[in-house]
């Protein structure tokens, strides 16, 4: 049996997020139904984060059993002709019997994108969340720093989401800026269920003056939901990488 | 009766092209059907430049007669609720009556996006002309240079286009890149139709090494369609200004 690593960028426009869903059609469903032609058997992909509907990724990282016997460099070109334009193999590798996707990724990577236009852009629609004021640059790199390090993250977790563990660690945070495109990165361990989301739309608010730094400081250190601003949309949202030993 | 000048921008990737069609969704149709809401009688739109199915603008500008009476300022608002997503009005203007989006325009700009990306890229297939192999921009930029002037453009028309006068002044011409993205920008008082697209598909030949910039100044001299390469895709067009006096 070998077991594939592969590293999927994806469009998740049309999808209704990574994981299989019953009724709707999810990127975990057309790589498990569209790979399988190429390896010749049924198979059960392992998704390194499940991104939700409409959210993107350069770097996601899935990873699967298989007796095929296609050659490891030539899975590229052959699921260039399977898979739908929206969902690219950028890489393939052989791994060790223990890997796996989810359980060995010691740290993702995120990106978000925020777009300051006062009329409304048809080509980044998809791809960015679309803010009607100019936002400033530094306060949000400021305040975004301030997670760095070891936290608990309950002000920014998912409202309905189970309990687990909310301590985080990020590794890097920064927002930077190129014209009117604003781009938040997020290095971390691990990132609570819509964590990132519920950053960048209280971030935003620093970024428009409605918030200070300090009053989001205040807001992490809360560690209540109900402190923390609204969640941004998802299409702004890219899984970029995910990292192992 | 009111003459109304509005410039818009769209996303052509779900359109077979601006003008009107029997059997398939048009750029024009939706305009037509959708701005007639805010007029309160049916519309018929004349628009600057026919793009083709696939093709996009940041500036295509149409005009129309009405009788109806909203103010020319609350026309992008309006427009935002009637219109989908992917067609924006960018500005909105009051006209003499003898102002006409296609008779009273005096030049045109196109913009061409090529990328280089050995693996496809998710994000910007409808949106790019992605190649596999990196390209020279100096030498597409020196060659691009030779259009500017007054030429006889037959090499670069449509295959099967009708007979008309193929001599055409282009202002400026330039290829600029910026990493792995190379855009053309062209502004002409006119062009031929697939004019464009056929001159980037025979640039980037000279971009990929495959000609000289001398091969090219031979290929715009011979005044023979079939001098010329192939016609770039549709995906990698922009219309992206219409000039009036």
């Amino acid at each position: 049996m070998r077991n594939i690593k592969l590293v999927i960028a994806y469009d998740g426009t049309v999808y209704h997020g990574f994981q299989y869903q019953a009724n709707a059609l999810s990127i975990q469903q057309v790589l498990e139904e569209r790979l399988s032609r190429i390896f010749s058997h049924p198979l059960k992909v392992a998704g390194a984060g499940r991104t939700d509907r409409g959210v993107h990724a350069y770097g996601q990282v899935i990873s699967f059993q298989t007796t095929g016997s296609i050659p490891v460099e030539k899975i590229l070109v052959a699921a260039r002709g399977v898979l739908p334009k929206d969902i690219v193999v950028c890489s393939a590798e052989e791994m060790p019997e223990a890997f796996h996707a989810r359980y060995s990724a010691k740290s993702k990577m995120y990106l978000y994108r925020l777009q300051y236009c006062p009329v409304p852009d048809p080509f980044t629609r998809n791809y960015s969340w679309q803010v009607k004021a100019p936002l400033n640059a530094a306060a949000m790199h400021e305040a975004v720093q301030l997670i760095i390090g070891t936290h608990d993250f309950s002000s920014f977790r998912s409202a309905g989401s189970t309990p687990t563990n909310p301590v985080r660690t990020i590794f890097e945070a920064s927002c930077t800026h190129e014209s009117a495109c604003y781009t938040f990165h997020f290095w971390g361990n691990g990132f609570l269920y819509h964590m990132v989301r519920n950053l960048v739309g209280t971030l935003a608010r620093v970024g428009l003056g409605e918030l200070s730094v300090n009053d989001f400081l205040a807001i992490l250190a809360a560690r209540d939901r109900r402190a923390a601003g609204v969640m941004a949309p998802a299409q702004g949202l890219y899984l970029h990488k995910v990292l192992y030993n």
